[in-house]
């Protein structure tokens, strides 16, 4: 019983959901060891705007005043976030409806996912009756990196950048923050829908469509409710901007765990891998190529073909990247005659130059870092590059650390080349995905890469199946524009 | 035309190699901008024993005293390592073998990968006269975990652990080093072996099937050169300590890049998997994987069947491990009634108990460390658990970063469950894996966890994976003996 009636689109809503200019906050205490205060203190410690804390007894909270009841706040807020026991939430979500409250993120669970169905359906009755329109409930909240919210109970902020998440998992909406962080990956938007006893993940779609600073949008399904309507719109958004799936429910075990998790109803793992493929969606097959892949198709443009360049420092890199291209679809030609001259002319003879290019033991990184780089960039027949072996001072620091000498000035000479790289990127317009078992916070040259908009993957292979995903996406709007 | 007939077995060997206790060194120099010098600052950062420079000119290196010829150094050495331009290899090679130096590690590249057959058969034949034997040429050294000692130029010391590694690629022998830091995984030692003009990957199995640190191998493999012999060998071995493989070569590309690499000939990907298969080898299909599944044979007992018990505090990460487990031929049973109910009576009403269990809200983190974790241990059904969500102390100081307000003392109780749980881990000698997208610099209880042998994976799925291969090398060792 959703409220489809009064629902036209989910874009105006969601983004009241969003970018709240006030929230009021049910469930903070000052005890520090309940979910509800973790989300508090997450939203107070980075939001600049106004939160009003509804507690019966407090008068503050962790510093910041409280209200007994929502009707006593000085302001009609944008927002309500709910954590409150499951009993509670019909009685407070009409409080907010009298206060004039909107919009709502319902965190508590104990609805329809435990069986309480009729408890979802007065919420649901509650929330028509005041106009309320609300995400959840059993959901994890919201993140939006442009305006320093986070609702969530996970307190890492995630870079800006230009992944939008869209999560019938409250873990996956969030709890990856740490790892966006330690890998240099922006999002601009995170939205957990929970049960989607109201918004669901098609309001999700329609919404992110037109915002501007998502390039690439990242879905978890457990399943899809609203499978006609789905299918319309992802074709719709997927032409504008690319939309990368992680379905679990295929198997029994996925599709129960599913079940007790968000009451989603999954289907057999073929039925949604041909809708995934109607709409021309990217298909991932764990967490982390689905972060893998949206990084890439939300950072890079896209290859013309899939033919690949492949430039390293070791050999062992070069040849499981050669070999995981190939196994996606790609290809790793060998370069034309010219090309190989062109290189071999600056690099030592032992080097190989035949595609993958491999240098081995070259010390003049700018040939690593911008000469070859730009032969690939502009030979045609090359499509996107792949490379693998930032090395930078980091590596220098370390062998001096005992030896008590010191390697100076060399990030200055490193930035010099890579902001090269980066005109060239720029320039040429085609795909450059970098790996290294290096993190940024080890080596600069690796977050300098990153943020600038270079993914740097922490595997050679993670990098070559992300340039595969590009090369899916760019088929696929090919061939919707040939079927036009 | 390697070194055949005086050669018994790799065994004492690499002994000598990898557990000098004198080094010469040639190719360092006060110039820090050679891989030569790098090498050598490695060593002498960490190695202490006797490690003597040759130089033609410099009375020092780095503080270490230099010597113009090997005939000068005041002992015979174990091991000679050379870093130097390829010409000079044969003559240095023969001043060596001159010297009483019968262990050589030849990493000067530009030998047989190039084309240069007859500059490989003369080191051959020089080694062959003076009794010398040595790994490479176009190798880039070894690590030594237990003994501080890295001939590699990566300047990162992995801890002490229970994985040796035997690669044709000096990549994956050492850059995966930083990684290894960051995931908190132990390695013995790493064998990169280069042309394997002399010593190749069958001496280093036979060698390792007696290092009593060695708990797992992980090979990285381009070509087979003694394929009767490898089959005999690893089937001995696999049967005492489990082996993992990564083989690439069995595409075009990934075969070229591997000829030009280290002249490994490769053949097509079937025959190698009916290779691996015939000696109950788990095949690994990326460097992750490689490294993951080494990990968890390194260090868990074997399940005796797949029946899989996941215990997480979010309903998503159960989701995704219960459908990898299922992809992976694992089972995730509905746990028995009685289980259930042992469970359902000490977490809240909103959890799920039937497998995968989600705790939800539940802030007595000692349900999820010990009692629920017990009590899949005992339950005869379940043969292994998979763990997610490892959260502690660094969540709570992030909450109170701006609030100004302290969590003291929070890690002694955490340090006292996880105790506990070692212990039962001890007790019931069945396999647990962990995941976390919080790594160990940012939360100890991961530290904790990875540094006391139970394995911590950066994503839900990649355990689940992790879980499979233990069950197919249980499954693999119980075949065998079935079959005796």
């Amino acid at each position: 019983m959703p409220n489809r009636e009064y629902k036209q689109t989910g874009e105006k809503i969601l983004g009241d959901i969003l970018t709240p200019s006030s929230i009021v906050f049910f469930g903070a205490s000052n005890n520090p060891m309940t979910f509800g205060t973790g989300q508090f203190l997450n939203i107070i410690n980075e939001y600049r705007r106004n939160v009003y804390p509804i507690h019966p007894k407090e008068e503050e909270i962790f510093g910041v005043k409280a209200y007994k009841k929502v009707e006593d706040t000085p302001e009609d807020a944008d927002l309500a976030i709910m954590v409150l026991p499951t009993h509670l939430v019909p009685k407070f979500l009409a409080c907010c409806g009298e206060k004039g409250i909107k919009r709502a993120i319902i965190i508590s669970a104990g609805f329809k996912e435990v069986g309480e169905v009729d408890l979802q359906n007065e919420i649901i009755s509650i929330a028509k009756k005041y106009g309320i329109r609300f995400l959840g409930p059993n959901c994890i909240g919201i993140c939006n990196a442009y305006e320093n919210l986070n609702t969530t109970w996970i307190p890492y902020f995630p870079k800006k950048g230009g992944i939008s998440i869209v999560s019938q998992s409250g873990t996956f909406a969030c709890h990856p923050f740490p790892y966006f962080i330690e890998n240099g990956i922006g999002i601009d938007k995170s939205i957990s829908v929970g049960n989607e006893a109201d918004i669901d993940i098609v309001d999700c779609l329609e919404y992110l469509e037109d915002e501007s600073n998502t390039k690439a949008i990242a879905m978890y399904i457990e399943g899809i409710k609203r499978g006609g309507k789905f299918i319309e719109v992802a074709r719709r958004v997927n032409k504008k901007k690319p939309i990368v799936v992680l379905y679990v429910g295929g198997t029994e075990a996925g599709s129960r765990a599913g079940k007790s998790h968000t009451s989603a109803l999954s289907g057999p793992d073929h039925v949604y891998d041909a809708v995934f493929k109607q709409c021309g969606l990217i298909r991932a097959y764990n967490i982390e190529e689905l972060f893998d892949y949206s990084l890439a198709l939300a950072s890079q443009p896209l290859p013309k073909e899939g033919r690949i360049g492949i430039l390293t420092d070791s050999g062992g890199s070069g040849a499981v990247m050669a070999d995981t291209c190939e196994r996606m679809g790609l290809n790793v030609p060998t370069l034309s005659e010219d090309t190989q001259n062109e290189i071999r002319s600056i690099v030592p003879s032992i080097a190989t130059v035949t595609n993958p290019i491999d240098i081995t033991t070259d010390f003049d990184v700018s040939h690593f870092y911008v000469e070859i780089p730009e032969i690939l960039l502009k030979d045609p027949s090359i499509d996107g590059i792949l490379l693998y072996g930032l090395f930078g001072p980091s590596i220098f620091k370390r062998f001096f650390k005992s030896a008590k000498t010191e390697i100076d000035g060399l990030m200055p000479m490193y930035l010099t080349m890579l902001d090269e790289l980066l005109n060239l990127c720029e320039r040429y317009r085609k795909p450059v995905l970098a790996s290294s078992f290096i993190g940024r916070r080890d080596e600069e040259v690796v977050a300098y890469f990153q943020d600038h908009d270079v993914p740097v993957y922490p595997s050679p292979e993670r990098a070559a199946k992300a340039m595969s995903a590009l090369v899916e996406y760019s088929r696929a709007k090919r061939k919707e524009k040939s079927d036009r």
